[in-house]
């Protein structure tokens, strides 16, 4: 069985989709895309000689009764409405980040979702399909470092151009370790506090560069969380978890070892796509033969896009406010709480 | 375009590929399969669930109009015979290791391929395909450690049962050392001693383990390689080259790092298929992709399989004579010198 | 020329001092000793074969005419009384932490030692000696890292007793990072706040662990130090300085390396004796250096000691309020900015 | 009590030892020199400013009734001389290497000091206080590893001068190697055998560089040794043991870790002095306490010299036939057998 995939938004990130599904992984198809710019989508056809129809817009292909899953690439805000518009029509959804750009609209996807019955929706946090993370999760769940205590996480960029605002390192940047972070301690959010530091010399005039995130949680656990955008020497993302007997830290970048002009050194990269791409891979996959298997797929759901939302609300306010900020998610449907596990993470 | 393979051979590494074609990668497809145990062939069909015939035996199945590329995955004597024939049909082959068991055989497979006047033979050294192998031969490209000297390699496994002979360790073990060293050195092997250490405990009667082999190429770079077999802490390939400005040294597996009673560590695996997983992934993708790209597979040739037999003829006299014992190739046809590379090694 | 020390106290760490200026180092020598118990500075003396006059008390110790140097290792209420007689009577004081138990304390050895017109008094923190903390100091101030933004800092202790309270974290534990962290970038702290992570089951009722200090300095570095005492895998210090270019970290204990149970490994220690033993030799070798090269001692003065009082009491008030709290110093005195630096910071 | 040193031979060597001994050990005390060039001998008196007397020659610095232990740092053919007389004489000797020039120089002096009766002789072999070599000793003996089967070790200078000869690579750097390594793996030398890899371009006509040296033991472990005096990256020894269990490895030189630039860096050295400056430190500590304490050394003896003298022998034979080469050792003496260990081990 093969899924059959529309795609709604054929920029950069819809169409390394495009490539994925088409070039690289098992079981799926671009049958159908669509884009605000007709031209953009014709164009995607054409590049990747896909035998897919082109539509008008993202209702006319989700009504499509070729298309089984929507896969959702359009720019921020216009995801809710496609994503509502999906799980009406009863389709699968894989959702980039953000679900909504806002906590109303996530809740309205979880309500619509709840009301048709079945989990459609997938959001795009690839984290949790890296093997890194993976490692740290099953270091965790069994019980390796005892009771997790701490955490202390980087998210490092080498620059970012004048467009990146002070925000933006929470909703774009941080959200990531949002997304990651409770899922690999199995826990929520209550509160946040923001530090800025010194501003590096490379950060433009308007941009805080870096900033330091504490964020706790319900059982108490404390995070801090560095988020550097500016760093210059690399893309670099830590985690280290502090476990009652232990600590586990993610791997660094699997790099060949030099022994040169007087430095013993491994290479560190420079790019996201790099460090993520096998992960880009799994996700994917997984989203494919989890629905093709199980019916439904195993990964981040829209009760975890409203968390992400929320947090990040909390998180931009406490930028603004210097103060701890309280970060308030409602009761957790029964219907959200996993009960199966993908193959893939175990 | 799919690329139809036909399977011969259907025991455990030709269901891994099968299943691998089947589920993992992109582009081909299973259409047909046969091994001389028609049992084990039907139910691989029925367990990977696949839309293919189930021939009697390698000549009918190679005949077929619907296949074009046929995955030699029997037991070693029947290779040559196998990949003779699908040469001779004109369709493409991958070929598990040995080519086949003879230097003879591997010449044989040769002429007929020239004689048929294009490349259709990929044998599987699935080493090439390793990103840290692929990083080193970069390094070594990109003149990161100037002209290489020297290497030193080691091969270790956790253990091995009675079957596994002293020659083994040449033809079964090293046999992967000698495909991938000359490959990254871009160099011909001249001659090979070998010396056996002390014996551990863990060897059975008969082998001898562990073994030092010292080979050099034309040019005179001196390899040490050491393969132990029965080194109990895990599964370990060890490679270090050592050049005129500088060493570059394959990557450990990446895992976690644990602070744990009193160690800070990480993981080493403890088999091969872990080790080298995304390897063959990558490997069986690069023999699809390629050939639906340019028309032939760009992986290791019938020629790398010659190399091999005949330095593994050498290897397992040298362990005989304790001698140093020559590697004496023919002439490299014009045919088998690489004119264009992977996309992959990119 | 040699150094004739008296001691002041010869409890543990006066009698590792004792063996150290005896059996190690050069240029030294334990002429008197006294402590409020006389027959454990008998037992010193006899212990150690010294060549040394036993005194009553402090005092008449420090009259002697003997006695070039005082080794203050006393307990910690008794050391400001002891320190202000010996700068009085124009002797060298090695004084080990804390200078005084108040910051009003050492404000007035300050000013005694200011009006006797010379330095003195060198208090022991011996960190700045250790090797690794000197590289991380050279990389800082030969610019490897650019302008210091951040420091994550970590002291790790596998376990503490009873009667280790919540407090001690800042006044036996913190109080060497702060005296060491300060000095590696050459800055002053303005505030301090204190986050309490959920509680290691380890630790006992009274006690709070671990915790987290976040402190500022005045160009605006943002420190983190995590204290955790019961963290069992071993004694770990981590130090991590994040530049405008770069990131320097200390190094880890210089292990040998284990290839073991599938396992790659380096052992951790588990006491911080060994850490530090090292820099605690050069460090007293240093004040000896110093003092006879050029007439006065070069490592952390009284200044250095009253910083980290000041420090200490607004860390404990931050752990008792939450809230940030501020780091107020009176003006630096001329008399403490340095000019020269010692040999061993070369 | 203080040993009072005579130094014959005050060039660099020996005006190192005379500083560690004047300036930074404890219980030694230079109280005569001597130099086959008088002026440089007041030269090192005048300038580490020595309460010593400048003799003639040696006959008369070891006759005097002040002179407890000789420092033999003179050139190479002069050391048998000096030794045997201050056996003679009953004075305590530390040689720097070579103890004698030839086997037959080392048989003289073992015959006169079990003569004497008494074990008087250290040689200068530091590596065996190298605290890195003795966590691997430790491991090796607490059969963390279990029991030794290969060692691959490396020597490497960042570059030698136009003064260096192929035979050197044996007589001056191998030598270092060839007696760490019996020592931490107890057992005695039986062959060695040569090859020599591509030349680097780095090294001059004469020159032959790399080295590859294999030596076998009586119980059968096989080491390799690379020689390689041109590496030009740095100053780096490695040595790897591999045991029945497991794999033990010298510590890498313990280095700040810089992020930085797109590479995850620790430094490495570029010189000897600086990698074995403690061992240099703790070897005459350990020369000068074990006489204080036991009235004899505890380290590497005469015989140790005739080993290596031996060894050295062969492997500078085995250079010019490109054969296995025997090494062939008398019966080792009781007199030498090591019934007791210094402190420094445990």
């Amino acid at each position: 069985m093969t899924l059959r995939f529309g795609v709604v938004g054929t920029g950069a990130i819809g169409r390394e989709h495009i490539n994925r599904i088409t070039n690289k992984l098992s079981g799926g198809e671009i049958v159908a895309v669509t884009d605000v710019n007709q031209d953009s989508a014709r164009q995607a056809v054409e590049k990747y000689q896909l035998n897919a129809v082109v539509y008008q817009d993202d209702k006319t292909l989700i009504a499509s009764e070729n298309v089984d899953a929507i896969l959702v690439t359009s720019w921020g805000p216009a995801h809710e409405g496609t994503v509502l518009a999906a799980i009406e029509a009863g389709k699968y959804v894989f959702c980039e980040k953000p679900l909504a750009t806002t906590a109303e609209g996530c809740r309205r996807i979880i309500e619509t979702e709840m009301k048709k019955g079945k989990k459609l929706v997938q959001v795009g946090f690839m984290r949790r399909y890296d093997s890194g993370y993976i490692q740290l999760k099953h270091a965790i769940e069994n019980n390796e470092i005892g009771e997790p205590l701490m955490i202390h996480a980087a998210h490092r960029n080498p620059e970012v151009d004048e467009s990146y605002t002070t925000e933006m390192a929470v909703v774009d940047t941080l959200i990531h370790e949002i997304d990651v972070l409770h899922w690999l301690v199995s826990d929520d959010y209550t509160s946040v506090q923001v530090v800025f530091p010194k501003k590096t010399k490379y950060a433009h005039n308007q941009l805080q560069d870096p900033q330091l995130f504490t964020i706790k949680t319900k059982s108490g656990i404390v995070i801090t969380v560095e988020v550097f955008v500016n760093c210059k020497y690399g893309y670099d993302i830590q985690c280290e978890v502090i476990g009652e007997e232990g600590i586990a830290k993610l791997p660094e970048y699997s790099s060949i070892v030099l022994r040169k002009a007087e430095k013993l050194s491994t290479n560190i990269l420079n790019d996201w796509k790099s460090r993520f791409m096998e992960a880009y891979d799994v996700e994917l996959q997984d989203f494919i033969d989890s629905i093709t298997k199980t019916g439904e797929p195993k990964g981040p759901t829209s009760w975890d896009g409203y968390v992400a939302a929320v947090t990040s609300d909390a998180c931009v306010k406490a930028q603004l406010t210097g103060e701890k900020e309280f970060i308030t998610l409602q009761e957790k449907p029964e219907f959200y709480c996993e009960t199966t596990v993908s193959e893939i993470m175990k």
